[in-house]
C-alpha cells in the first residue's frame, strides 16, 4: 500500500465502522414474549431497518415503520420505509409520524419497541404540538438553520414543539424500549440525535425562548404562545434525566465518530503506523482548523515533536464554513484547500478529509485528498488556490487536480473524517 | 506550586527566554580590529542596545543608533536611542534612518556592523526610494494593515519601496555584519523581521504588484510607477539568496516562539510534568483555534489519548481576531473565552494565553488565565459568555473574574504564548 491508499482505505474502514448493515446486527436484543415493533427516523433509517430484517429470528414476530430522507429508501420486507422532508419538515413526515406513534401506543409491557435513530431524524420525525402547523415548523426551522444556532440549540426548540421528541415517544410507550443510535451530532448525546424521542431532556421551555431571542428569530405567534404556555406550566415539560419514564429504556449509541476513529486507529496500527486521535468533537471554521493542524504538522516534520514520523493524525467532529463566496465545495474540501495553502508544498505529508455520509456539502464528492505533489501540480495548472479559498470554491481546486473522492451516499453518517499521514 | 502558579511561571520562563538582557549577551561577537557600529530597529531595540552596552568590552570602541517605538526607550550611554512611528512610519523614523545609513556607509572592512532587529522594525526603519514620500508610505501602510494581507505580504511591498530593507543595508556596508534578531513573525525568517535589512530577499517587484492588486489597494501613483520601474529593471532588484552581498553577513535569530516554547517545555519537565509542543506557527481565528484545542483537551480528559494527564500543551504563533463587535480584548483573551465556552466547566483544566510583549491587543493586560472554577464563577456573576464573545468583549469576561494577567511591556516580543495544563 502506498500512503495514498492508506488514507483512502482508512476512510473506508471508518465508514464501515458506521455501516448499519455491519453494526446493527451486533446490538439486536432477544425477541420479547410479545411482538416487536421497529420504528425509526434518519438518513440511515432504511439501512438500519434492512439490517434488523436480515438478522431478526425468522420465527419471531416483527414489523414496523421508519422514516428516511427522499432518495434514501432501501428494499425492505417487513418494515415499511416512508420518505419525508429534510432538513425542513413536511406533511409526509407528519403523516408518517402519526402512523408511527399510533403503532407505538398499541404496545403492551410484553412487547418491545426497537428504535432506529440517526442524523436527520429531527426533521423527519415530526409531530407539532397543539395548534402549531407544518408551515409554522417550516418557517422557524428555515430561520434557525440560517441563524448560526448550533444543532443542539435548534433541537431544544424542536423538542419543545413536538409530541414525540425530547423523550415523549418513551412517555407514550408501555413496552420496554431499546433505541439504537447512529450519532452525527458532536458529543454523541442521545437527546440530540433525532432530537432524542426516547432520551431524557435536560432543556426547558425557557431555554427554547432564550435561544429564539438570542438569534433574533421572527417567531410565529402560535409558537411563541406555545412556548410561553410551557413556561407557565400549562403544558408539561419534556421528561428530565432521572425520570421514571426511562426505567425500561436504553439509548445505545452504536456508531459515532468515536467508533470510526477507533477503527481507523486500529487500521493504522495493524499496518505498523502510529496514530494519534486529536479529538472526535472538532468544531470551528474549516479553514482555521486547517491552520492549527498545519502548525502541528510543521512541528512534527521539523522537530519530530510531539511525535516522530511516520504518524497518522486522526480527527472527527463537524467543522463549519461561513460562506462568503459563490463557489462550490463542502467543509471537508475547504479544510483541505486551506491545509494545502498552509503546507505550501511540504513534502511527505498526505491528508484526506471526507464526510462519512458520502456527500461533502452540495456536490457529488465525499471529500478529497492531498498528496505531496498537490501544490506543485496546482501551480503548474495555474490554479490560484488563495483566490479559490476566498470564494469558497474548494471543489474546483481538487476537481482540476483529479483529487476528489467520490463514493456516493453511504447510508450512514458519523460526520467528518480527517486523516493526515506524515512520513 | 499549584496549577495556576505553574502556568504563570511558565509564561515568565517563556518571556525570559526572549528577554534581550538575558539573550543578547550570549551572542555578542569578539570586537573587530576596527570600530563597532551598533544599529537596529524594533520594539526591543533599546533593550537589545542596553544589553550590548552592559557586556561589550569596556576598552573596545563601540557606538551606534537604534530606533524604537514611542515610549520604548531605555537609558543607554553609548548607543543613541531614537523613537519613531509604529505601525505606520513617520518623519522621525525617516530622519533617524538617514542618520543610521550614513553611519553604516562610513564603515570599512576592518570594522563590524552589529545589527539589532526585532518586531516593529519594518515601520521604524524607514527610507523610501526615489520620489516616494512619507505620506505615500503612510497611505499604503494604513491600507495594507486593514486589507487582511499577511505581514509577509506587507513586508514584500515595504522591501521594494525602501533603500535599506530587503537586504539593501547589507549592500551599502563594507564591514562584516552580524544581525541579532528577535523574531515576532511566524516562521522566523530573517527577511520578514524588520523587513530583513541584511537578509536575502526571495521576493520581486512583480510579487509586490500582485499583492497590491489582490487586496485591491488604492495605490498612490508614485508607488505604482516605482514598482513598475522595478519590474522593467530600471530599478535594481533586492539582493537574492546566494548573492555575494551576503558573504560576510550572518543573520542569527536569538529569540523566537521556538526558543520560548522550548524553555517552557523544559520548565514543565523540570517539575515532573510532561509537555507537548503543538507548534510555534499557529495562526487562524483565535476562537476557532480554541475549538480545535478544546476537542484535544476532551480527548485527553475522557480517553487519556493521545496523552495521559497530567500534560501541558504548549503552542505559539499569531492568531487573529476578525473584529465584528465593539468590545475590548486581544486575540489571547478571545482565545481563552472561546476555550472556556467550549470546555463548559470541565474540571482539571487550566489554561493561559498571553502576548509575550505584555500587551494583548489594546488594553493593559498581557493575557488571562482559566481555572476549573472560571465557568461556574462566571455563571454566579451572571456573565453571558457567549454574548461577550459575539461582541469581541473577552477583556470584560476575565476582568470581572479577576483573571487578567498584567505584566506591563516586556521590551521583547515573540508573539503568542499558550499553555494548557490538564491534570
Amino acid at each position: 500500500m502506498n500512503p495514498r491508499e492508506y488514507l483512502l482505505n482508512s476512510f473506508k474502514v471508518a465508514v464501515n465502522a458506521a455501516n448499519p448493515l455491519h453494526v446493527v446486527p451486533l446490538h439486536l436484543p432477544k425477541p420479547p414474549k410479545g411482538r416487536t415493533l421497529v420504528v425509526g427516523a434518519g438518513k440511515a433509517a432504511a439501512a438500519m431497518a434492512l439490517a434488523v430484517e436480515q438478522h431478526w429470528p425468522p420465527n419471531a414476530s416483527m414489523d414496523g415503520l421508519v422514516i428516511t430522507r427522499y432518495g434514501h429508501t432501501l428494499p425492505t420486507q417487513k418494515i415499511k420505509v416512508v420518505e419525508a422532508g429534510h432538513p425542513v419538515p413536511d406533511k409526509q413526515g407528519i403523516q408518517a409520524t402519526q402512523q408511527l406513534t399510533k403503532a407505538v401506543q398499541q404496545l403492551s409491557s410484553n412487547d418491545l419497541l426497537l428504535c432506529l435513530f440517526s442524523g436527520g431524524g429531527s426533521s423527519l420525525l415530526s409531530a407539532p404540538v397543539g395548534n402549531v402547523t407544518v408551515n409554522d415548523l417550516q418557517n422557524i426551522t428555515q430561520q434557525l438553520l440560517k441563524s448560526g444556532a448550533t444543532i443542539q440549540e435548534i433541537n431544544i426548540i424542536r423538542k419543545h414543539l413536538s409530541t414525540v421528541q425530547g423523550g415523549k415517544l418513551a412517555v407514550m410507550c408501555n413496552a420496554p424500549i431499546l433505541a439504537l443510535i447512529i450519532s452525527d451530532v458532536v458529543g454523541d448525546e442521545p437527546t440530540h440525535i433525532a432530537s432524542g424521542p426516547c432520551a431524557p431532556d435536560p432543556s426547558t421551555y425557557s431555554d427554547a425562548l432564550n435561544i429564539l431571542e438570542h438569534y433574533a428569530i421572527n417567531t410565529p405567534l402560535v409558537i411563541n404562545k406555545t412556548l410561553h404556555s410551557g413556561c407557565q406550566q400549562v403544558l408539561a415539560e419534556t421528561p428530565k434525566p432521572g425520570s421514571s419514564v426511562f426505567r425500561n429504556v436504553e439509548n445505545r449509541v452504536i456508531a459515532s465518530a468515536r467508533h470510526s476513529l477507533n477503527a481507523s486507529d486500529a487500521f493504522f496500527h495493524k499496518h505498523g503506523i502510529s496514530a494519534a486521535i486529536l479529538g472526535d468533537t472538532v468544531t470551528g471554521e474549516a479553514r482555521d482548523v486547517a491552520k492549527v493542524y498545519a502548525a502541528l504538522i510543521k512541528e512534527i516534520r521539523q522537530y519530530s515533536k510531539p511525535w516522530k514520523p511516520p504518524i497518522a493524525l486522526l480527527s472527527g467532529g463537524e467543522t463549519t464554513v461561513a460562506v462568503k463566496g459563490n463557489g462550490c465545495g463542502g467543509r471537508n474540501t475547504e479544510f483541505l484547500l486551506s491545509l494545502a495553502i498552509e503546507l505550501n508544498g511540504m513534502d511527505n505529508v498526505y491528508a484526506t478529509a471526507c464526510d462519512t455520509d458520502g456527500i461533502d456539502g452540495s456536490e457529488d464528492n465525499a471529500g478529497a485528498i492531498i498528496t505531496p505533489d498537490t501544490w506543485s501540480r496546482s501551480k503548474q495548472l495555474g490554479i490560484n488556490a488563495r483566490r479559490l479559498l476566498t470564494h469558497n470554491d474548494s471543489y474546483h481546486f481538487f476537481e482540476q487536480l483529479g483529487n476528489l473522492i467520490i463514493t456516493g451516499p453511504t447510508y450512514t453518517n458519523v460526520n467528518d473524517y480527517r486523516a493526515i499521514l506524515i512520513l
